[in-house]
């Protein structure tokens, strides 16, 4: 016995007349595509078809239909999940994708993250408190300069460091030549320190040598992989989380998905696309733009991806929230306060105006951290 | 000497010193991604960060930015390409991309598509006006079914016959077992009519599996493959484009891209994402929602993509635009009044009305564009 999967629909509608009517739409428009009246009895009719849970209106306009699907319409293609959820649909004005509920048959499908948390803070040698993550680049620069970068940063003790999302595999830097002279510094700061920083490229470049650059990866002893789901596909990350033979933590970058998030009126919400589709295609660290820095996430949205990517009761293994930007040793007690420990602070650009000192920057960072541990815990508990 | 290209960005904002300060961030987040004064003098500065090559106020609150960037930050990379275009600022509102110039270095590297019009049309035994393409389906079906209705499509003279992009590699119809029938019942209908109706199956499943499928359809004599670039990325159409052995036309689907076309004030224009990113793929079919059916796209924004797709000035070779959804008999003179010859008219679920007889609909479709074209060329020329 298959149990169906529930995607949760905002429908932005004037009456509930019209809400029902868009949401068999979706159902149709979601499975066989079809009128109707002349779908196929029986099977297709029976299961395939979308099927409308439940219908209530939220508020004014504003309408939340329940539609479960088959997990035959899936079989165990990530692409077709998402292709069943909100392929069509996504070029409709006035739905918005708000929930998911798996459901036991597709979860046995999509096991989610293969580290997550826990896995993470494992390899990384930090049991507890945030992870402070500085970010190597600028683009245009070459391998040797990135190294000397990344391994000031390992010394200082950054749990992660990793690629600029604009590193890939272009002649200044190659991917391979990158690679083996960062993952080699983060290596010696490491056996300096007796630290466990990980060094994540960035998994870019034709997709044809993906596989190979990320067995290359591994082979130099990179801690995991940075991955670009809405260049590549969610499904690099799929198949990268279930490779046995590849074993590492993947960190997934939200570039050229921001259009998916950016209306209240369709796309996906922001728990929903940083948090519970990068669950679900299996990343381990789910980046996104913080609050306070040049994108306009509010901290509502920010805290919804965190959620999603924490919820105990979401796709497998919870999740790293990884905010880049508006990181600062003055707002480390905030960002603490907001996060909580289990988070991924990115470090970005404004660290390289330390220049040699960027060390510094990230010990800084780690004693406010710390610090502001300190003070939470000695708050009362409420 | 490399040229540079440039990408047009719409800003908006409220004064010319916001959109030149907009611009100025723009052209620092697709590149190196760190503060201004930070960037290292020389190549760095000289070369990669974007330029702001013009900025003019089109409209109230509405400004175009010109930014060129070094082909040194794309390499010979399309993810990379998009990536520098707009990556990062896809997550921000209040910027939407309305044009590019490739110019000459990375014209090279990306030629575009293997086939466009002229290719597609010999393939398809075509020479002149407008291409007929049912859609099998529905979801659910078996391969035989999907096989039958394809035979009949073939057989009343369809120039090309494509799956649903809902028919992936579940166990229904699974990939090989389904491609292999339905394009031998379509090979088996050329004979009959001495045509050469061409078999587009969708290239879907997980992604370790898409290559050997691409072979596959190309050893069961498919005719092309439809690709879901949102859903697996654009690179897979760049790369079965650049793949010698494979040789067939591809047509894209824009599942799970809506949301980037939805507003009028973040994502990219219809005509830069279903014409200008397809042609750069090289995809030689683009097939977007037509207007009047159930999605909301207009005449003008069908226009913008049919243009973009046929613009002599455009990437590589010109393409089909393929509308779906909105044509029928009644409608074929006023389709071909809009969109011209070279187009494909995508049939989609209405056609499963005519059961059986679904052979008379193809039938029926050819002679009202035959006739709406003895209409056309017997006005008076301008």
């Amino acid at each position: 016995m298959t149990s169906r999967f529930v995607v949760h629909y905002r429908i932005f509608a004037s009456s509930r007349d019209e809400a029902a009517e868009r949401a068999a739409g979706i159902a149709l428009e979601q499975t066989v595509e079809i009128p109707r009246d002349v779908v196929p009895r029986g099977y297709i009719e029976d299961e395939i078809v979308g099927r409308i849970e439940s219908l209530a209106e939220e508020d004014e306009g504003r309408h939340l239909a329940r539609i479960s699907y088959s997990p035959d319409s899936v079989g165990a293609e990530l692409p077709q999940l998402l292709n069943v959820m909100f392929g069509n649909s996504s070029i409709q004005k006035g739905i918005k994708v708000v929930g998911l509920d798996l459901g036991a048959t597709l979860a046995e499908r999509f096991p989610g993250a293969r580290f997550g948390v826990d896995g993470v803070r494992r390899r990384a040698g930090r049991p507890a408190g945030g992870l402070i993550a500085p970010v190597i680049k600028p683009q245009g620069s070459d391998a040797d300069t990135l190294a000397g970068i990344a391994y000031r940063c390992a010394l200082a003790g950054a749990d992660v460091v990793k690629d600029d999302h604009g590193l890939t595999d272009q002649a200044m830097a190659p991917f391979r030549t990158r690679c083996e002279k960062v993952a080699s510094a983060v290596a010696r700061a490491n056996r300096e320190t007796g630290g466990s920083c990980l060094y994540f490229p960035n998994l870019a470049g034709r997709s044809d040598d993906l596989m190979d650059f990320a067995g290359f990866a591994r082979d130099c002893g990179a801690g995991g992989v940075l991955v670009i789901p809405g260049l590549f596909g969610f499904d690099l990350i799929r198949r990268l989380a279930a490779d046995e033979t590849f074993d590492l933590p993947i960190m997934a970058h939200p570039s050229f998905l921001g259009s998916s998030v950016l209306s209240d009126t369709f796309g996906f919400t922001h728990g929903m696309m940083f948090g519970v589709l990068q669950r679900l295609a299996g990343a381990d660290i789910s980046i996104f733009p913080n609050v306070g820095g040049r994108f306009g996430f509010s901290a509502a949205e920010c805290l919804d991806i965190a959620g999603a990517c924490r919820d105990p009761a979401g796709v497998g293994r919870r999740i790293f929230p990884s905010p880049g930007g508006g990181m600062s040793v003055e707002r480390a007690g905030d960002m603490k306060q907001m996060y909580g420990d289990d988070v991924v602070f990115l470090l970005g650009g404004s660290l390289l105006r330390y220049g040699d000192r960027i060390g510094e920057a990230i010990t800084a960072m780690r004693s406010a951290l710390r610090a502001a541990n300190g003070r939470a815990q000695s708050e009362p508990a409420d």
